[in-house]
């Protein structure tokens, strides 16, 4: 949490979205990022990799979901709303789809069980930022 | 066009999308994000910088985008379609935003004027994907 | 080649790599990003998917390489040499191995043979790159 | 740390890096990125912004290196080791040129203080998986 909040505080431009609910969202989009990158590596080292291959499938569409919505979250100058609203709804439709199918793995793969967590916990933060973002196009 | 093309037709699993709308769609985001890439630069290099932060915002953002959305419709391994229309329909937002953006500087930086352009191909191809994706949730 | 031929023309900023060599290898290395991504997505899907977690593996990382050299290449202003060598090397040594790797499996899977093409191509601009950079610290 | 630690722990797949060095890495990566990502914003803020170009630009660099390492460093399935060690070189190399670069604004801009601080963590923690990598080729 550390480095994103500190960032924040110093940044000289003001957001319309709380700062504590920002900071949030852009950390856990990037380790929801790590989570799912390493979940879709674990998946395939495992034996039954032909079960697996809509988790890594759906690990990789939301570990590249993280990374464009934590970049985008991060700037401060200028948004345009309606991008940040639409890529901030795709990366909850992305950590639920990913959530969804690890957990149906969770009680066999450790790794899926921590993922689903963290997609869970991106997902939250996700909606936290959704219910502040403005309203008007 | 060629190599996402040519990929596309050897890849054994086959998409309820069009082969050759997707890969338009494909080819496309790569080359939105280069040309949003470059006109980021473009326009950190000009002398009326501070005229251009919104510029460089979008063209960032759009970038970003671009490249999760070129990633997420080259799986073709049981897609989870919420996730790929809602990351599309993020992909038209940004390129929209950028276009729009880019175009009220196209007179005078000629590097905004080809990525506007390069937004807008991504735009309609994107729309094109929206169009043939299943409907149902 | 189209796009990033012409924004590398109207970009304000001279730089000292030559720029139809740089043209061609920004061009290459998102071509090769494409190409790894589907090459991925393309052995998920194949029956015998246990022998090809090695070219899944150098598919994504090469994706990855490929996505930072080819926005770090895109960046005329002000560049630091030794990061972009640096990175550029790396771009080599990955194109090197997921061909290598592609390579083995060209006869059975025609997306390795294209996508091991496009590493080639990747490498070989990479290498025109390196030629050309300035040789000082 | 925790999330990319308990992921670590519970991959299928032995690593010849140690997995606190492993882990302490990845993090960093992440955590990096962020910062830079946050601080190319920052300075495109400020007011004098045209001071700020190089700054900007290699915060961008090092935040590309730091996504594309960080994710080929959480690939422990058959690691192609000169690719890794490349891209490792190549993240030190943009740790410490952006370091170098935040160092000199960060009397006037904190945030380029505390980037400057993460780019120094990443770099310590690149240095120490370089020394745990397998030297043969």
């Amino acid at each position: 949490m550390g480095t994103v909040q500190n960032m924040l505080q110093t940044h000289p431009t003001s957001s319309q979205i709380e700062r504590s609910v920002l900071a949030q969202c852009i950390q856990e989009c990037y380790d929801c990022a790590a989570a799912c990158t390493l979940c879709a590596d674990a998946c395939l080292g495992e034996d039954k990799l032909q079960m697996l291959v809509k988790c890594i499938r759906l690990n990789n569409d939301c570990a590249d979901a993280c990374i464009a919505t934590g970049r985008i979250l991060s700037r401060l100058n200028q948004p345009n709303w309606p991008v940040v609203r639409h890529q901030v709804q795709a990366m909850v439709a992305a950590c639920r789809a990913c959530a969804e199918e690890c957990s149906q793995h969770a009680e066999m793969h450790e790794h899926c069980r921590i993922c689903a967590e963290a997609c869970r916990r991106c997902e939250e933060a996700c909606n936290q930022v959704l219910k502040t973002l403005p309203v008007q196009e």
